[in-house]
């Protein structure tokens, strides 16, 4: 007998037939003797309905006003699950996010957790009740409904199951597990039966999408064992844990994650004096552009060349801000590029070996890929390759890295 | 320069363009320097929609969990209209039934309210801000989320602006006032300046739609002067108020009401004994149905006939009902008619006017009407007909107590 937070998503409560279905595994849960907090989402496509309404009302709707629309959402989905548990014999009852209560700040759209009360929660497990808890949305100091941002009902699950102490949090998505990379890319990808905190922050902020990375900062933080399940197909997913918990046979590498979603900036022959890379990517900041990857060319003729990569909905507003800047510190053209593609390694085990990076760069160019950009961090290599070889380049380093499945596994998504 | 409550239902409501034109609307009064708060519902189909989803889920959903759901209409409401006030330029906050807070019993789907902390309702309007409350909804004592039935966004408006202490509340419907009968039934109906709480709570009850029962017992109780008007056409409504606000022409009749929603019951034959009455309604009112109108036939050969009125959608069960009681007090058949119709005429005028009953009796009998029940009340006469004489009875009972409008009203609904 155990505490476990359940969180199901969207497409897991997208109908009357789902949440039926959903109804049914909790019943089975409770049946074992497991107390159960439940976190749902707003049905499939009604957060899209909602923002579709606030903007045939005005372009650039007041942010508070938002949330008090987008929380409706997850509101709708307590109610109908719990009066489902209900109707089949299970004694349930729904919670809001400001009802739990879920304190937050008051970063509308964007809120943080600050605190949860645990109480009536508690209350409602000790008499026995499943509770049903609105992800994605709290409340702040003021009483103002506030949301988390999107996939933030992952970050409520684990939030409460940290406040609650729950033995495990489990996240009900549309796959199976955590894979070494995207099944729809390399085949041979597998399914992980562990990995790490970090390993799993290091893949969801290279572009893995199974779960939101304030989820898993939390999880570590909190160290609140989070598992990954498919909600509809049985399985034991993926557990995410702390490193001390895996076994020793750990691979160097755990998984390859990649994304397009970067465009690279370049600018040339900038004068190279002290404090020249505050005045490039200051401006940029303060337009509250996310700058990832940076690059300075080592200096010749007292010029050098910066390189730095943003998110491609940003490259035209960094280009503009850096033709300004060009102009203000005596720079000779600025370049852009979207069509880049970035690769990573990931894995605990880079820690303890060696060779890593080179391993990775010479399989990179025995299929002739060139290395435009590299990034490393304590357990992670990043390139930014032409875009046209990145397919290539993840099954390349998915083989040199022995991450394949010994054989097929059929039961991948 | 006043404090309004303005109510905008879900018509006014429906659409982007419509909350935009309430926008505009409210725009124009806040420029006269009024102090607005804003009650509105859920826009229209809304509340279907939540009560179909929660129907697809279960057949008989739990009153709790509904509420839940159900809040959520008004809630996206309010989001919508205050984001489009801001950006228009207006300061505006909107606030759920719970944040305002209006504390109500625990009566799910029905509940009343008990208290409203008007507090920071008032803060706010001294802030110079435009407060939209979603209507129909509250909080009870625990917390949990409550509705006040349908159509409860009315009585919010009235319970807002009897807290407040509000120069008016303007419920804007889609109808540009109360009428002396249903226009779609007498051409000639017109449009009421004024009329007591009392008249108009006789016609709600009586089944004129325009406003709800309660919100008019509200506002009798609390004296909150109350306009019903049209949302998008300019005019200056009905005003609903005290008695002694009406003018000395005051005519004796108000208005002529009517419904076609009861089913009258007879059961013939009973031996009359002392306490039989209690005997037959007992076992009725145990099974929730609600009894209008009761006629006792007199006594003959210590047999009598008792005849009442129930809701149409009652009539099978308590013909059941009453089929049992016939054979447990001995009364020999049991018969039932749907094929009626109520008329009454309303008027505090019949206060100070005798006549007003045998002049009603009499037009009705001149057209050859048949009048099969009789109740009245200080200022209401009804009496139940043929169905199919209903519109003959409306438009006779009209012109005989002088209702007809002087001349052709070309802009009533």
């Amino acid at each position: 007998m155990a505490l476990i937070v359940q969180k199901f998503g969207g497409t897991s409560v997208g109908s009357a037939e789902r949440i039926a279905q959903v109804a049914e595994k909790i019943k089975g849960f409770k049946a074992q003797g497991h107390d159960l907090v439940i976190v749902v989402s707003a049905m499939s496509g009604e957060t899209n309905r909602l923002i579709g309404l606030a903007r045939d009302i005005c372009a650039d709707p007041d942010q508070r006003e938002m949330d008090v629309i987008l929380s409706t959402g997850e509101q709708v989905t307590i109610g109908l699950l719990a009066m489902k548990l209900k109707s089949i014999g299970i004694p349930a009852i729904s919670y809001t996010g400001a009802q739990v209560r879920i304190e937050t700040d008051s970063s509308f759209g964007k809120a943080r957790i600050q605190h949860i009360d645990e109480a009536k929660l508690r209350a409602e497990l000790d008499a026995g009740k499943v509770v049903i808890v609105a992800g994605f949305q709290g409340v702040d100091g003021q009483g103002n409904i506030t949301t988390l941002g999107r996939g933030g009902s992952d970050t409520t699950g684990v939030a409460l199951a940290a406040a609650l102490k729950a033995d495990e949090c489990q996240i009900y998505t549309d796959v199976d597990g955590v894979y070494t990379t995207d099944p729809r890319v390399v085949e041979s990808a597998r399914r992980l039966e562990k990995v790490t905190f970090e390993e799993m922050l290091e893949m969801a902020s290279l572009g893995s999408k199974v779960l939101q990375i304030r989820a898993v900062e939390f999880a570590g933080k909190y160290n609140v064992p989070l598992r990954v399940l498919h909600s509809f197909k049985e399985g034991p997913g993926t557990l995410i844990t702390l490193e001390e918990d895996l076994s020793m046979e750990q691979p160097v590498i755990s998984g390859i994650a990649f994304n397009r979603d970067e465009a690279k900036l370049t600018i040339r022959g900038v004068p190279d004096t002290p404090g020249v890379a505050y005045k490039i990517l200051g401006p940029v900041s303060a337009a509250n552009i996310e700058i990832d990857m940076i690059v300075q060319n080592v200096s010749k003729d007292q010029t050098t060349d910066f390189t730095f990569t943003v998110n491609r909905n940003d490259q035209r507003r960094t280009e503009e801000i850096l033709r300004k800047v060009a102009t203000d510190i005596g720079a000779r053209e600025v370049a852009g590029d979207s069509a880049i593609a970035k690769v990573s390694i990931v894995g605990v085990g880079m820690r303890s070996h060696a060779g890593v990076a080179s391993k990775m760069f010479e399989a990179l160019s025995r299929h002739g890929i060139n290395i435009l950009m590299i990034s490393t961090s304590e357990i992670k290599i990043s390139v930014v390759i032409d875009e046209k070889y990145l397919e290539l380049a993840v099954r390349t380093l998915h083989s040199a890295f022995e991450l394949d499945a010994p054989e097929q596994d059929s039961d991948h998504i």
